[in-house]
């Protein structure tokens, strides 16, 4: 038995030696999360999952429509040992594109811009626009000169929309929509590498992925990212009776906390609120200093303002946490 | 006569040759953006102004109360050839801290956190907290162990709270808040390299500027960044009618758009909706191209969420932006 | 055959003569609006229901606790006929309080007031009171002389707080939540007398009802009425093929929409757009006529700003409706 | 000496015997909340007043134009005795059209509806209705059968949407906007009869009045009411040293706080939390016997939700108030 660690020292479950590797890839998807939905896989703390997820609209890797929208999800994968009041930690490996076409809306979402710019617009057509994926060159690019002279070229910077567990109160909620329990929460720069932290609400906490962008801009103003299908590997751990009120994240330079709500306001301070009990609970801030401290220290990022609910992202560069 | 080209080839106003260099100590502060404020200094086009601002409560860089909070201001400049339609660029050359002192507050603000939050705080004292400025070292701490055990240090970055012009419709407005205008956005990265571009409502512009912080967090969730006085030296342009919604901003790597409103969301819409007029004017963009372009490259910054308007930062990475 | 007409005459269903009294009392209560809640019931359009409901925290009209919080729901009730598309209209004939306690909250709700009130408070613990209903005399009472010196009085005014279907999408969604499918308005003008129009998401439209209220303001803005249980009778009618996009209601005076959303303003949205349409579709007006008329005719009441959603009500006195 | 007492016992300033009425005309029109503007008739608590307004866009009762928009106000009356820190108590015992002519939008407000019900509408053109003030019947119509087939016909309900006074902090705030000083609220029921309250900021208080509707909808969701000049008299009191923090409005039947700001719940926290305030004073409720009475009594109004700020009005029924 050996004993990982992750972010700010967290007390972890015993993971086995010797963790499994799972190839898994998904046939039926489902546009709930809910605790309803009977596991695809039952995996141990410490096991890697190789997967691969469909599109938005439910095309998959060889461009077949296998599901449908929103956000078909792959899973869900029961983490054994995850019972409600723990916490589930993801780490993600890999999250690559594997296909050449990404698609694209190409009109601002009705609450990104001001409703009189929606009254003056002289085409008011929803339309979507193919990408194309060059993998080698790092990039994605619109070639129609209908909707840009000389078209549009952008870096890959390959992401999930959603990663949600069960959400509590044996609600059954669309895999359109972000919450306490993670989902559709939009996040540009859930990118490989991070690890994403979910409450368990239901026992196996029950992971679902999907929803893969080849690129994003911040708030998914225009309702898409560049929609593709994604390969995907995991690693999964349980921290112990670590009840937490919303996804944390972490990656190489910062700590997060990402809040889901409407307006969004509230989800800026559901997110500010979950980062002051962070910092207090594992880096040792009492209340006035951990307000202190945010008050300049704290940086934002707005991951969503098209799904049902709002996500704004709350972080602190962990360059600027005082040393323990 | 030599042109002087800023932002994106804008088609300045004729630079006089031998532009000349203010140096002005200020000795009145205003609390209000108004154009009924004589101006103490008139300049031209090109000129360079060397000047100073006192902290937000009114103390200035020898420790001396000589004006009244909120965010006393230096100024009004009245720019020569200024008019009504016409944008105001300023150019800000040193933003620089040139004092020991700075303060703060030290409980997040009323919107910046849950209500419930509020409601279960054990201490609800609002206090005054005193930072170091080491300027040699670049960082400001806090060495009081009551309010966090080992204390608190971070990185200066010295901005201005506060860059404003009188604002439309005669009216007289807070130097609390921000608007159209400009005023106090309270935007952490608004530092010295960057121009900010603003809307003229009034003969000569008339600019104010104050409210200087030696470091600030994202959304100044604390109410505060560390309040201080600044030595700052800018230069002025004037962009002959070329209207703007909202202010605009241009540093090394980006452009930017800074809405400001409540509730937070309209505040982004404003920055948004005035991004895409921008790339439609001056970045050959389309209607629909402008909107898919910004799906996928738009970033977002909280610049406050404490002052009676809140600010929102819409910003395009320049090197995305097409080849012209 | 007869062929009963309801608000605006619109083609109901045919209802069979003869129509049936349903006595059900419940033994089992359901914490969410689902399509997965087997029906207690099957009705037919044109049928009577005669049932209880126990209160929003599970107690029944004997005091005792049979179901749990939030808001045990009565039901579902499937309607034969009733299938996605159709609209689904319940006459509530009486809605009585059938014991003699209710329960109160006694703090303003989080988001009812100003973040500095709440901080100010000098007594921020959550108390449960307990009014005493007269129903003899029209009233309910607190007697508590250290909550209020001399106790407090109200009109007796009986309410359900919760009337909704099953959701659309699969969705299983808390009876804490009001939505399109109704559920959680707590509409406090909600009496014996109404209509309320539901859309039918899923075959049956499967009806739930729950949270009586003795009597409620506005807002509900302590987050509870005079809860307790109550005695219902209710009938149902099908109107086939007729989206609706948010619950309708009419009374003696008022045609209504109750839209729910947050933030507030998206909630008065929905309604005011559901109004509009309801306007052209059945009172003959055009689009700009519409319009027109609701700038100087409409009314508007906030139902509640404390549930995951707020409800705001958009009305139209019937007496300013064109003669047709 | 008499001494008038208005709402709930208030402390009144001392009146003279044989108080003046003051018959003024006025011949020029502001378009800022402001102390800066020089008063046009100075008067004496107790005195009467009797004036005229002139609509919204600046036409008078002989359909002349001479004021331009927004809502160019008559005053500002300056109020010998009142001081910051009182209370400014206006009763209007007429608000009376005097011309056949009254405009209004027929578009809804952009913030009024789903910014999709925007996107989808046919006819977009901004157009200005005329309607015909039939006072004999009490009635308004529109006779356009182009807009709506057979016209529409609304009863007469005259109010005023502006009454204010110049602002706090030396502001000179747009016409167009209402806030603590009262200003733009546009409540459908400030109409003859009521007392209206405000804050006095500046010595003399300087009180503006105008924006006259022959009748609008609760929201005034066209951005217009029945815009129309107006017969208006009134008298004005000073209670002494009653600071009080939003507008506050008696009729026969109800106690009111009329709350401005965006968002739209911000206006009804500052209502919510101006009226606990005002239980608490004036009718002898305890801190949290005022939370409890509230949370069963509270009624709501929406006055507007197209000015810069919104207005909610949060109000009780006086039957229920406790006796004292």
């Amino acid at each position: 038995m050996k004993t990982a660690v992750i972010a700010a020292g967290l007390a972890l479950a015993a993971v086995r030696l010797g963790a499994e590797t799972h190839r898994f890839v998904p046939t039926q998807f489902y546009n709930t999360y809910s605790a309803a939905h009977p596991p695809v896989l039952r995996i141990m703390p410490g096991d890697r999952v190789v997967t691969k997820t469909i599109d938005a609209a439910g095309t998959d890797w060889n461009g077949k429509s296998v599901g449908s929208g929103p956000n078909p999800q792959t899973g869900p994968f029961y983490v054994e040992g995850a019972e409600p009041g723990d916490m589930l930690a993801v780490t993600f490996d890999k999250i690559e594109t594997n296909r050449v076409m990404a698609y694209s809306a190409s009109l601002l979402a009705p609450y990104a811009v001001d409703p009189q710019a929606i009254a003056a617009r002289t085409d008011r057509e929803a339309r979507r626009l193919t990408w194309t994926i060059e993998k080698a060159r790092g990039v994605a690019h619109l070639d129609q000169a209908d909707v840009q002279p000389g078209g549009l070229e952008l870096p890959l910077r390959p992401m999930l929309g959603c990663v949600g567990v069960a959400p509590a109160r044996k609600e059954a909620i669309s895999t359109a929509t972000p919450g306490p329990y993670g989902g559709n929460m939009d996040y540009a720069w859930l990118n490989a590498g991070v690890t994403l932290m979910l409450p368990v609400n239901e026992p196996g906490a029950l992971l679902f992925i999907g929803d893969g962008h080849a690129q994003q801009g911040e708030g998914e103003v225009a309702g898409t990212g560049l929609e593709t299908s994604m390969d995907v590997e995991f690693t999964v751990k349980v921290v112990k009776k670590q009840a937490i009120g919303w996804p944390r994240l972490e990656n190489g330079t910062h700590i997060m906390v990402l809040g889901s709500a409407r307006p969004l306001l509230e989800a800026f301070q559901h997110a500010t609120t979950e980062l002051q009990r962070w910092l207090m609970a594992d880096y040792g801030m009492t209340e006035r200093g951990a307000q202190t401290f945010m008050g300049q220290a704290t940086e934002y990022e707005v991951a969503n303002v098209v799904d049902p609910n709002f996500t704004v992202v709350a972080k602190i560069r962990k360059a600027t946490l005082p040393r323990r």
